[in-house]
């Protein structure tokens, strides 16, 4: 599969996931009467199943990585070539970018506008390095011993994070930073962006330490981080 | 398996789809004491789960497009042949219909009665844009690479887009004509059905595209789309 | 496996299934706050999640029929022999009334209090045909096309029918006399469960009619219905 | 893999499966607005979902007991050797009070403090033997006849059980411990947990049992339950 092919898959994936994670969170707001609880209801089922389907999708031609704490954790077990990570990693900011702004198309709200969400201190910060060394830890678990189950266990992780963790659960630095301009129920202040995304790399190399003493080598090579789905119909 | 056969699974499919939609919105509005949100959740489970278990059941036998966008698809892509398409279409819009009168003759309704819920405007026709396109995406991403996922990636997928899209993604040319004969939950006036209908195949026609591009071939040869799941048992 | 052993599968598992079916009833409506829509989404999930994984626990044991009309219909196929019939239906009848009684223990209520829920009239018993129709539309297509995806097949076939059907899909005449001895969400009239019955009968036999016509024949031979999860480790 | 391993695996499992139960037990309380139901909706979903992602996760590492009741019928059966039970219960209960502790932190309450939950009486034991005797059936049904069914068929059983049971299925000694030490939705007086410990360790006995009788052998060797994910990736 051609880089291009590969950035272009990430990119829409990504796209579809953010748009999936703000529009189900003003849809939820909306029709929730003031309930918290069934509008994160709502934004968790969608998140997940979304996750779950884009996953699916993607995954045999790109990874469908969708993070970028995910495609470092790869390149530093020599999955991903380093020299293609600046394009991964770009495709997946614009596509997060591209997201937001297709969900607030959608619900008629202003392309992009800063939240005001305070999501501040290193309670959130603990939480989100939490999150995302959870995340990690059940990639590197499937990824090593039964690869056609990534894309269920990356949904469900996710989904019970959302509610486990006093963030929420962004662990995704794309995420983050394409959240911080969706003044929405999903909204994170521009300004609490860069601690959660520093918790998130923290908690992501934590776990990547963690399966590499658990089991040190990957399955027959490192090429097959990224190709993990591919080949295999039996999922 | 014989024409008769396929085309009755295509009717007696959609027919079930559509009473799953119609009927569990009534339920769910019923019962939800006024919160849209609870109503649209019962609704958005009771889609997502009857999806899967029909797409299971009747896949095997007519490829469980109940869509006309699907078949289109198929059909422009060596699947179905064009000879078959209009037992198709015509088993899938009976069927649909007919499903929307099980569910009004179950909880007392008229048999038919045009919805008056106003589904206008460029937002709602974008909406039903990114829905069809997301679905048409997961479908081709999941026959060419892990055709027996289908049923879950597809169910999964709608049940996220009820929730992400502002048109809570109809995504079905044949459920949006029957669901114009609605005036419950899920309706569309009749007047909205045009351009719902317009902007799904043209979201239909993208992913379709995009994932020629991704992977030109079919796996095996075109008749595997539609006959994807059969002779397979380990999914 | 022994006849002794499949009985008690039956009756172990039908019992279990009825504890989770009137225990989560109980457990919906009180915590509900008078919300119907949320008592059945909990009745909903509980159901579904219980029936998944029983399937997955006895089926391999006695095919985790937990129901007369399924045993009816296996053995009208050449499936479980006539002789052994009579001590399913009667594993199924017992076990379904003990784990009635097994939630009231639990709950604080009678061991069993007859039902004074309404649920009479002719859409009722229009509405329990269409949802056993599916019931056993699926679990034939799951035998004959993919076994090991009939656990899931059948429990989110449940789950979506507890919603679109306006008598919330008993589809079992063991559930539904066993329901009619609990005064709680779940229960039915005594007066009412021979339509129920009825119905769920015709629906059943219409469905295996149906299915006769698309596949005629049972994979390998007949016994392949009732040990349809034996000796598959791949699901 | 060694013992050091597979006890790290255990206590970070057992940790992070209590973090999701406490962790959105308090996010469910705090945003449902007094409606019960929907805080152990919310708790259900992250509890269900995390479970699964971690037994897929560390199973093929440690088995994923997470459990003593587990680790005890394990052995009994010749699984796990009784020499290492210590370590693995050890690990299961550290890993529960530190799991606790996380949440608690993110939370923003006190590393731990005591329940005043009061869960007292035969009824409540009761709904545990019920809880865990359902719980080590599904474990033995999974491990005897389809493996690579376990993680969701343990994840969903577990969410059932939540709403059929009066006690809200605790099953699991070590999380009864952890949870009388949070005085949150989940919590559980410390006076009320040996009575919850007996009738857990009783309902794992009966299923043990029972499932001997259905199946005495194991399939191929007794190291296959501890080892029963391992180098299988089609599930």
């Amino acid at each position: 599969m051609s880089l291009a092919r590969r950035v272009t898959a990430e990119l829409i994936g990504t796209a579809m996931l953010l748009a999936a994670i703000a529009g189900s969170g003003v849809m939820g707001e909306r029709l929730a009467g003031g309930n918290a609880a069934i509008a994160l209801l709502a934004n968790t089922l969608a998140t997940g199943a979304a996750l779950f389907a884009l996953i699916l999708t993607f995954g045999p031609i790109s990874g469908a990585h969708f993070n970028p704490a995910v495609t470092l954790c790869d390149a530093s077990q020599g999955g991903l070539p380093w020299r293609e990570v600046p394009a991964y990693l770009a495709a997946q900011i614009v596509g997060a970018f591209g997201g937001v702004a297709i969900a607030h198309l959608m619900f008629g709200l202003p392309l992009f506008f800063a939240s005001r969400h305070n999501r501040s201190g290193l309670r959130q910060m603990f939480s989100e390095f939490i999150a995302t060394f959870g995340l990690i830890a059940v990639i590197w678990g499937c990824v090593r011993f039964r690869p056609t189950m990534l894309p269920l266990g990356v949904a469900t992780y996710i989904a019970a994070a959302y509610w486990f963790t006093s963030s929420t659960s962004f662990a995704n630095p794309a995420v983050t930073l394409a959240r911080s301009a969706s003044d929405t129920f999903v909204g994170i202040r521009p300004i609490d962006a860069p601690g959660f995304i520093i918790a998130q790399l923290m908690g992501a190399a934590a776990a990547t330490l963690l399966f590499r003493w658990f089991a040190p080598t990957l399955p027959k090579n490192a090429k097959a981080v990224m190709l993990s789905h591919e080949g295999n119909n039996h999922g």
